[in-house]
């Protein structure tokens, strides 16, 4: 069973990439004016920014900062490339402290080339090494797995499973789950994963769009809510029976998107957030 | 542990699909003249041509016919479709039987739109009214599981341990199981699934290629072993260890090598396989 449709926008969260071609300051004015009640702030967006003073201004504009992204990528064939990786996962944590974001999502990394197997083990390792800092800054460390097609480069954390594995093993308060349906909505294990997600009080975000048929590139060309072959209602019902009560947050990545109307993108985001998801 | 590496082409079989340019009489005639052991056959080649008359022809080439490419895309929305897809599986099944083709590849199919679950209920109901066919014709089903990636519109049956479910539970000897390493790569439970397949006797076939970084096109930029990021001779250690004695097919799709020279392509083909299988 689906869950009830969704009547207003206090739970809508946009991720500042999703309209990216709006600085940060416009993007607070935007959301703010449609309605929206959070943000998902991306680290390039406060470059040359006093970060404490970005999470005010988020917040006098009526939004509420809902995480950072993206720390994360620790495999390295190096050592040396391994610490430096814990050293910006530190980083992007003192980040989201300024900021006033409670966690930190991860893409995990993948290298080319190395075994799948070393790689989760170094991004265990990786995360494992942070977790002091992330609970000295009260700041948690969210994995998000990614879809096997990002499993080249970009993640070799690829199922809902492996990510409650991989938090269960580190087995700590200062880590937990982004479940983005993107990613694993073709997960026959999908609705089992985000209940042990759940009970395990891990499951920290919840990221909606949709799978395009076709799909014309494999990084930029995701789809709004309604768009594509995800039934986004049907996974957020799984979230909620989970007992998330945070909120819905709208990444897209899109060639298409970026290049038309930001406003007019954010439009229809609302729209499609209230019809679709 | 890796298998060891591999001397000569007597196991080796190449898809009509990776040579497509070339009519099947070619492409028999230049696999034949580069030492290559097997073929797989797709439909499309055998268009306008006496089909046991093709068979014999490839076996008087020297190649062994390997498998019949390819049979499913059972879902559909209205019953009639369903129907027409059964019988279309019958069909192929037949063709394969003409040929002297051993089995038939299911790329199980998708409707966009669809609960996938509904969609692999309808999947196991189609290869279910098959099998009395299969049966009669000597001639097996092996379900193929895809990518993740293509569980929009082409397949359901995302995960080996999918399949693996799915043959048990039809518990025929004429149902069987696909391993292509394009599709499974990524998961982590991949080699304990492909011993389970083996034990089970449903290990029927073994494709290989490789995973491109980047990879531009979600269907036709697939690369030569070697040219990405699958330890291809570890998946084949895997899957002999699991009692697998059959080819290795290499199975291609690309806009790239079509677009090229494909006697160049061959031999790129037979020292990839020597090399990197």
């Amino acid at each position: 069973m689906s869950a009830a449709p969704i009547n207003d926008l206090s739970r809508l969260c946009v991720h500042t990439i999703t309209t990216r071609p709006w600085k940060i300051e416009e993007a607070a004015r935007r959301f703010s004016e449609a309605g929206v009640g959070g943000i998902t702030v991306w680290r390039d967006t406060l470059a040359g920014r006093s970060i404490c003073e970005t999470g005010a201004m988020l917040r006098e504009s009526g939004l509420q900062v809902v995480s950072l992204c993206r720390g994360g990528f620790f495999p390295h064939s190096e050592k040396s490339g391994r610490q430096a990786a814990i050293d910006d996962n530190k980083r992007a944590v003192d980040e989201a402290a300024e900021l006033g974001a409670p966690h930190v999502v991860l893409v995990c990394g993948a290298v080319p080339g190395q075994p799948l197997t070393e790689s989760r083990k170094q991004i265990r390792d990786g995360i494992s090494a942070v977790i002091p800092h992330a609970q000295a800054a009260g700041v948690k460390l969210a994995i998000e797995p990614l879809h096997p097609m990002y499993a080249d480069s970009r993640s070799a954390v690829n199922t809902l499973g492996q990510a409650n594995d991989m938090a269960e093993e580190l087995n700590s308060p200062w880590v937990g789950i982004a479940v983005d349906v993107y990613h694993l909505w073709w997960d026959p294990a999908l609705e089992a994963e985000i209940y042990r997600c759940g009970r395990n009080g891990h499951l920290l975000a919840f990221h909606i769009c949709d799978w395009k048929i076709p799909t014309t590139d494999l990084l930029n060309d995701r789809g709004l809510m309604g768009e594509g072959c995800i039934d986004v209602r049907q996974i957020r019902s799984w979230v909620e029976k989970a007992g998330f009560r945070g909120f819905n947050e709208v990444e897209i990545f899109s060639n298409h998107y970026w290049s038309g109307d930001q406003g007019q993108f954010l439009e229809k985001i609302t729209q499609a957030y209230l019809e679709h998801s």
